[in-house]
């Protein structure tokens, strides 16, 4: 058992939760609790075990190391935490292998709204979601508790998006970006392959990729109502082209 | 200029900021920040404002109080805050003007998720929100934030929604659950007057509620997924049902 706040094992495992940097360098994440780590198993992606009583392993057959409570409290990002997290391998996707239902993600930055999204992306069955680079990291730990296990499922890419809109209209998937100034969502049919982008919370999708879309698309709401929350934008659109 | 920790409207800001019971007892609360403070005022349920620099009540003909930075940053529930803060009174409501969309709130515990539905309750036209007395308080300062303003707008009430919702069936609305078990979203026909019921983030809606009402309903998702996100949830079906 480890007992030492100093063991470098402890440390590598608290880096990676804090530390995109350190998780990126790795390919590695971690993740807490009982449920994600049951999910992380089912998708073959956990290399270790880490438990703060022998209880929580049963009848796992996996490399487990036990630490103390006092050490597991300091690596989790949780209050309470469940006495059981996993290092896993991070999925890297180079294509998806369909486009018939794609998510764009422009600069989202709160954890609990990309997480949210990706919960929604697996109810739905869309094929994959693409990120940029100043999206916040979905292996934040807050992120990864928001799927709710559906980050072992969604196909992910990070992308320019700049980049990668012409190449997807190229294809023939049709881009829609979401604006205020947009075509009302229930005008819009559903047609064969469809990519959506979802901007950041504070400024909506920058206007730079609004004018590279093949149309944008509105929410409808009422007058006063300035915006709804990103991750309700998304997944009421999701719900509506869902497969 | 306040400069102490220990004055007495500091410590019952704080109060106020930190507990429900103190909210209660005075039919108060206090909201954060420049945008929350405009929308405040606009709703005319302001009583007083507090601001750590002058420059931000500027043009606001308001009774204020400026106290130094440090007390600001005692006072708020947020790590950066924005220097002005406003006492405001509660809403209270004891019927709502029109009846023909309610949502019923059972046992709902994130702040996040409770704020999100009610602004989402205010971007679908819904006429009022019931809350039971186990739902995380409405005027908790992290609800508060993520209604972006929406508090001020939706009309609200307390009510055990097991005494509640024969109460709205006699009145002729139509009361439905959402479940697991329940009949698909889309084949639910839109009817004048509908409430219906979101539950725990853990549980869903208890049992015994799903059995009060005219139908429950399910929106459809892959086999997969085990259940949405419950401000999601209730997104979709205001959306579907938005007036």
């Amino acid at each position: 058992m480890i007992t030492s706040f100093q063991n470098e094992k402890v440390k590598y495992y608290k880096r990676l939760m804090n530390s995109k940097k350190e998780r990126d360098k790795d390919k590695l994440f971690i993740v807490e609790g009982r449920h994600l780590v049951e999910e992380a198993i089912r998708a073959n992606v956990v290399l270790e075990i880490m438990v703060s009583d022998k209880k929580y392993i049963e009848n796992k057959n996996f490399k487990y190391i036990e630490v103390t409570e006092g050490i597991m409290k300091k690596i989790c990002d949780t209050k309470s935490p469940q006495g059981i997290i996993a290092l896993c391998k991070q999925n890297t996707f180079d294509s998806f292998k369909s486009n018939q239902r794609l998510l764009l993600i422009d600069d989202i930055q709160d954890p609990g709204n990309l997480g949210t999204i990706l919960r929604s992306c697996d109810a739905f069955n869309f094929d994959g979601i693409v990120m940029n680079e100043r999206t916040v990291d979905v292996y934040n730990p807050k992120v990864v508790r928001a799927t709710q296990g559906a980050i072992f499922r969604v196909p992910m890419m990070k992308k320019d998006l700049i980049d990668y809109i012409p190449i997807l209209r190229e294809k023939g998937i049709k881009v829609y970006g979401t604006s205020l100034d947009g075509e009302s969502l229930s005008h819009i049919g559903s047609c064969e392959n469809m990519a959506f982008i979802l901007g950041n919370e504070g400024n909506g999708v920058s206007n730079t990729l609004l004018q590279m879309t093949d149309k944008n698309i509105y929410i409808e709401m009422n007058g006063e109502s300035e915006s709804l929350n990103v991750s309700i934008a998304a997944s009421i659109i999701m719900y509506i082209f869902r497969k």
